[in-house]
């Protein structure tokens, strides 16, 4: 039977946990959340690792060289930012056709200018000659106070839901790289264009957070709001619901959204690879995270949302009236 | 200009080095040895990463599910060993097309299964449907004591130059499955055929050496006696000279070569993927670095030569007469 008859990437996840899972007084959190964490001297050490595929990942006519790079490193940083670490150091594999030496150049560029940014290293790695696409994988470490980790399994009822940033910027800079080419996507809205080829991961929002034991669940949007949230939700054993009204949407959205003739919110709603990071936090803590990420590094938290008791998130409508909240949802 | 007019992947390399590299307090060793050594509370943590990816560094045909995850985490986990370390932890990065499921369940068994052996666990990873090639990427973890790590760049002028275990098996049974197919191979020699297949990386044999500080230099031999010993003999700033009377040769790569019509000892002196380790120890360590391997692990180290003044390999006749030592070589 093939995977596709048998339940597709989940039945293979399902198929790894059973034969690899099982305690280890070692492993303080194996597989199911943004990233591993192990026992390591006095801190935990945090791991992560994401592998990319030209074709079904990333194609090269919408994402030069530096960018992916660039990408390809962030996402993995961004990861170890959800479980309220920093990142120290990445290891990185590539399988390269016989390409021009400028893109290496290019893209290495990319990997440590991201890297350095967060005070990581790109330390070491693997390379391969191949005939066919581009493949690059990145094993990327991090460290979090113990007890300071930030689990996507921990929100709980009664927990605001709080997202950073502005959301569904992504979402529009591709669907503009797509629809218009890069010159020109990049004269529609050169903010979104770049938030869906550079993202900058929420290290020091996450940081600044965790200190001060504000959170408690976290995980960094990676699949889109309605997919991510749905998650976070059957992870904790919560419901959630969502006021699509208060979705931080960011003025280059709404113009990219004007070009493109979509709905703003939907976007924002159904959008991935906005690496924003989703918050539960309780109520009484909810004012102050707002207001330390702020004062830490300028970044808007808005208040989105609560868990509840339930399973799966709903969408409240100025009315109190409750839909499913789902990637394809429309506000109008 | 092209990767393959710049210099090929020595070129990537050098690119990747001169960008990413640099003094970092954290990192004791970056990039060029078996895996990067890293600060990490009271021992250094060890990782190294390796990318297959199918058609390039393995065909299914030759290659079935439980060898292919068995192999894929055990040249890891030669690398580890390679630097003194005992591996902890595999994460494990795949890209799969439209499989059997069965094939996703033998191939995690196989890492499972070779992790186990040697204390070592897959806590984590990235799954990916694709339409392409089967790519998988394993990012390894061990930890060393400080002080205990074996460099390839330790090797001095008047060590003695040892191997654990027998050279050539796993070419030579890489010869037999493209000549034979499985089912006839495994009839000729199935040792040797399991020596490609599966090969156990040396991980108690270095542990025992390093407790007793026997070793200056060590890695291990994924690309060959001529090319990997030409590799530390640069690294470390040394020449060696090899006897090819002392290669250790197996009975079942007698027999193999004997069926392919081959010469053993010029297998044995080139042919790669065997992962056995190449050790530099002081002339006066040599023989207790031979008994106390044989004394904990049942496992054979053989002397097969020693490191002088001067830069590259040679091997040395019996009347004394030296020729390089090539990959291509041949005994007769």
């Amino acid at each position: 039977m093939r995977i596709s008859e048998s339940g597709g990437e989940g039945a293979v996840i399902k198929f790894v946990e059973s034969i690899c899972g099982g305690d280890d007084p070692r492993v303080v959190l194996g597989f199911g959340d943004d990233a591993a964490l192990l026992q390591s001297g006095e801190r935990l050490l945090v791991v992560t690792t994401d592998l990319l595929v030209e074709g079904t990942h990333f194609r090269r006519e919408t994402m030069d060289p530096y960018s992916l790079g660039w990408k390809a490193v962030a996402v993995n940083i961004s990861d170890v930012a959800a479980m309220g670490g920093e990142p120290t150091f990445a290891f990185v594999s590539i399988a390269l056709p016989d390409v021009d030496i400028g893109f290496v150049r290019e893209l290495y560029q990319g990997m440590e200018d991201i890297s350095r940014r967060f005070g990581s290293r790109v330390v070491g790695g693997d390379t391969n000659r191949v005939t066919g696409e581009i493949v690059i994988n990145v094993a990327q470490l991090g460290e979090v106070e113990k007890g300071h980790q930030t689990l996507r399994s921990a929100a709980r009822v009664g927990d605001r839901l709080l997202v950073t940033g502005t959301l569904g910027d992504s979402l529009a800079g591709f669907r503009l790289l797509d629809a218009l080419g890069a010159e020109k996507a990049r004269v529609v809205s050169e903010e979104a264009v770049m938030r869906h080829l550079r993202p900058i991961p929420r290290v020091p929002e996450a940081r600044a957070a965790v200190a001060k034991g504000l959170i408690h669940g976290m995980m960094d949007l990676s699949d889109g709001l309605a997919i991510d949230l749905g998650k976070m939700c059957e992870a904790s054993g919560v419901g959630a619901r969502v006021f699509p009204d208060r979705l931080p949407v960011s003025d280059a959205l709404r113009a990219a959204a004007e070009r493109l003739g979509e709905d703003p919110a939907a976007l924002a709603a159904s959008g991935g690879e906005d690496y924003e990071l989703l918050i539960a936090a309780a109520p009484e803590s909810a004012q102050e995270l707002i207001d330390t990420v702020r004062a830490a590094t300028g970044t808007l938290v808005t208040e989105i949302g609560e868990f509840v008791e339930g399973d799966g998130a709903v969408l409240v409508d100025g009315s109190g009236a409750e839909s499913p909240l789902r990637a394809g949802w429309k506000h109008f």
